[in-house]
């Protein structure tokens, strides 16, 4: 979702203060100096406007996280969203999931989002999706043993060829929801989800939601 | 799906000629001589009232069908429907996916069928399931290597039970859909879904019907 004709968007992002990390790959394996402490570090892989991981943030101070958004002019977005709130446990990237492994070093990661992805819907593109096989295994790389990656979508096609995808790559299903906003708790009450602006549009309009968690099998 | 009150039940079942099997034990290892040839042999497991695995039949005449149902009330529906048809790739047996084993050689099936099975919802008796690990080694045994297993249900939550379930087992995932009869084919065109007699009515509702093909990775 690049959005066009952002004004003076170099100069904003340059001018952006810290909360946009300029050089990733220079912290490669030390992500908790920047954020003074070794609390673990979630990551949000196409965060786009950051209704999702900014209120993770507000919501979880003794989690670090990490926004990666390709597009600049979507990140800018979520950066003035950010920018005024006083947190502490959120950085934002302009970067490609491509590029993951010049960012992160073995295990530095405790777990991954992704929310809404791009289906690439035709089948010369399938291997952009980031549910593929493209990027799977530096998820693996990145993500320490015991963690999970999250992934929700709308699209019914995304979701039936990521559960393909997944189990391919031997991967472990720890939960799953074909309905995730009408999702009960033991007691019967709704869960209290934390939605990307997409998501609260699409829910708002009776659609499904799909939900799955995945971990890696590290053998 | 018990049914009540059916008159004469025994008397019907035993007079019923051939069609429905008396002693399925005895052909453990020899069901090819009841079929009089060596086709492959398809097993729907809960066949209800017979409506998909009959149309199976009168389509594929190179594949031998057996039909197991629990419930003699409801077999004897299946029965009602099949006995002018003279199709003679398909037999029915009165019998519960527990005793498998002592009906069936290893490698004896190339295809299992589970439609609509009984969801069981309540925690206690998820054991009972079709789609659990109390069957997933008794099917494993019976199907021969290449072959693969379809399960359709309307059942959101026995669907989301059963790809848990068949993950932690290690299967393969074949094939996936999250609403079968509005899958097109590559051309465009609705599939042609042989359906059971519930699933008719469900669908003409507008409901999804959940399906998904699985294989063991015989190792």
């Amino acid at each position: 979702m690049r959005r066009r004709g952002v004004k003076n968007l170099d100069k904003r992002l340059e001018e952006s203060s810290n909360l946009i990390v300029k050089d990733p790959i220079s912290l490669k394996g030390k992500w908790n100096t920047l954020f003074n402490n070794n609390n673990p570090i979630y990551l949000e892989i196409g965060m786009g406007k950051g209704d999702f991981i900014i209120e993770q943030a507000k919501r979880n101070p003794n989690i670090n996280y990490i926004g990666l958004e390709k597009f600049p002019s979507v990140l800018i977005v979520a950066y003035d969203k950010l920018k005024d709130l006083g947190l502490t446990n959120l950085y934002l990237v302009v970067a490609d999931a491509t590029n993951l492994l010049d960012m992160f070093e073995e295990n530095e990661v405790s777990k991954i989002y992704l929310n809404f992805s791009d289906p690439w819907p035709k089948k010369r593109h399938i291997k952009r999706r980031l549910t593929s096989n493209t990027f799977l295994p530096k998820y693996e790389v990145i993500l320490n043993n015991s963690s999970t990656m999250e992934f929700k979508t709308d699209n019914q096609e995304l979701f039936e060829y990521s559960i393909i995808s997944f189990n391919e790559y031997k991967m472990k299903f720890i939960d799953i929801s074909l309905d995730l906003h009408n999702r009960l708790d033991d007691k019967g009450n709704l869960l209290d989800i934390i939605s990307t602006e997409y998501e609260k549009k699409f829910v708002s309009k009776g659609n499904k939601i799909y939900f799955i968690e995945v971990g890696f099998n590290h053998e």
